[in-house]
């Protein structure tokens, strides 16, 4: 894949759709702008799309699974056994995210980008395993530049593949042990903020658990000297092969003008690697929730990008996304289905 | 109407349904606690409901509306004929919060309770007006308290009317220009905040139209003196006719054991004299999102209640509680769909 080049069909936003979205919206029976987020939405959405009435009635959650090396350093409270137990629980349609993907009438495609289990395989599960989980980042590169970019690839091909049938409204989720790890190394390259800051909990360490989490980024920094203005460097070095095939997903949507919602924290590193990879990516993505997970705020800050929900939520998956996709549906309805002033005859002054 | 009755009917919470529903979702494919405020929400709903798997399919927004003798004083930048022309346009589906709740698959119920137009009718109206608007709270009190009462009465009957239908979930949302001031006046009674802090600019007065409100809320407070102790006075002087019938709604959904979503800062108000005439009403409401409208805050804070959206919203009409519909009706899903670990074989550690 040449990365150059998708990076360049990303096109920024379409101004003059806003506005005509903006305008309308203006027209419509409430004070103007008194829809907030909502009316954001739809002119981003406007945006993307060229049409100043957006839809995005057909949605999809890709989850991206993989592992993670780095678990040795004893940096998650869960064995790396989980991820491919959790993979089998996605295909199943038992999990989180296949219930919250149903409830928001969402489709849940799940991609093994690099779960360290040779045998795993189902119904529905797309396998594009670049290696058995990334190497332990303390010793080395997580792995090399052109894994990195096979990962991408596989992400950018499973947007496409969803786009291709008609899917207008994307969400990035993941699955992998350990996996806040890497997403805190990759916000530490780019944050000014120290390690104490953007190091939580994950699923639930105890004090000493974030302490080896934190001695294990540092190491990782230290050994690899990722290098910020090469955002591919990073996503190799300190990164992971689902974060890899999330930041795919993020640029294959841009390419092709669909938008993508942003989940919590680890989909939020994968974020900050397609912006520091191509900033109007930006534009295309829609943040969802705030997690428990302290690095989430300051990525979405990095950014640029706004929450909608405050739940408390700290699972991933894609299950804060998925609970956005009714409400960015919603805000298209607005547009399709609210009455003008003249229309209602309400005068307000 | 026996008030009285009415808020010994409601009880507290069936603990035991929270303790059941408490110890299943621990069970299901997730860290514990990791769904946040959706985990709370199904804990909520069992000891609303006893039933450890609830189900909220039934859903319903009561839009109550009314007028405000205070608009006199300039308070507002909007016609009072507003009132009136929104609850047409209201029984023709073309309002925010028709498009809302239709996408939240949810229904509308519009009472007038007291808007100043004595024509007003139409397919699908409720009336049950108290009077003509209330009188101009800087000379007097707004209503007396038996008028104050009825439009409990009609709120309450709204609310046990729908619940008889079938509906699980309820939704509180206003329509009554120049609300947004005895919601403050409301607010200013039982709050240390001063009047700087808690009066905004509603749909959107100037500086001047600001500091006008202040006064207004200020000479209404000394004229009437309403009583903290007695949160019917305090309504019936300072308050409004849709605010005490959505009082009404809040009280004959907790009496009915019904969960009731709180909409912004004039549902807050309605909410916080709920809450004063009877505490455990608080344990039956779901606070939606929060508005900016800054009093909004400072009411939920009073009462206890977290909203879980950021949307920048300041519309009313319950279009914020219609957001909130699908999110409740997923965390009530993830009980019902969701694997536990044995059901999937997973096994964390």
């Amino acid at each position: 894949m040449n990365i150059d080049q998708l990076i360049e069909k990303i096109e920024p936003l379409d101004r003059e759709a806003m506005q005509k979205a903006a305008r309308r919206l203006n027209n419509l029976t409430k004070p103007v702008g008194s829809l907030g987020v909502l009316e954001d939405l739809v002119i981003q959405l406007a945006g993307i799309t060229g049409d100043y009435r957006p839809r995005v009635e057909n949605k999809t959650v890709i989850v991206m699974a993989g592992d993670h090396g780095v678990v040795e350093e004893g940096v998650s409270i869960a064995l790396q056994s989980v991820t491919p137990q959790m993979v089998y629980n996605f295909l199943n349609g038992g999990a989180a995210i296949n219930v919250l993907a149903r409830s928001a009438g969402a489709q849940v495609r799940v991609v093994d980008v690099g779960v360290a289990d040779p045998d795993l395989s189902g119904p529905g599960l797309i396998s594009r395993k670049v290696r058995l989980g990334t190497a332990n980042m303390t010793k080395g590169a997580a792995m090399s530049r052109e894994e990195a970019l096979q990962a991408i690839e596989a992400g950018v091909e499973a947007a496409e593949v969803e786009i291709d049938k008609g899917v207008n409204l994307l969400a990035v989720g993941e699955m992998g042990i350990g996996n806040t790890t890497p997403s805190s190394a990759i916000l530490a390259v780019y944050s000014a903020e120290p390690l104490t800051v953007i190091v939580g909990r994950g699923t639930g360490l105890d004090d000493d658990g974030v302490q080896r989490k934190k001695r294990a980024i540092e190491t990782a920094l230290m050994v690899n000297k990722p290098d910020p203005a090469d955002p591919l460097d990073v996503l190799a070095k300190v990164g992971g092969l689902e974060i890899a095939g999330m930041a795919g997903i993020i640029l294959g949507s841009a390419a092709r003008k669909v938008p993508v919602v942003i989940d919590g924290f680890i989909t939020g590193a994968a974020a900050l690697i397609a912006y520091k990879l191509a900033p109007p990516t930006k534009d295309y993505m829609i943040a969802s929730h705030l997690s428990e997970e302290p690095g989430h705020k300051i990525v979405l800050e990095a950014i640029g990008l706004e929450p909608m929900l405050r739940m408390r939520m700290r699972l991933g998956e894609g299950t804060g996304a998925a609970l956005a996709f009714n409400i960015i549906e919603a805000a298209t309805r607005i547009m399709s289905e609210m009455a003008t002033f003249e229309e209602a005859g309400v005068k307000m002054d």
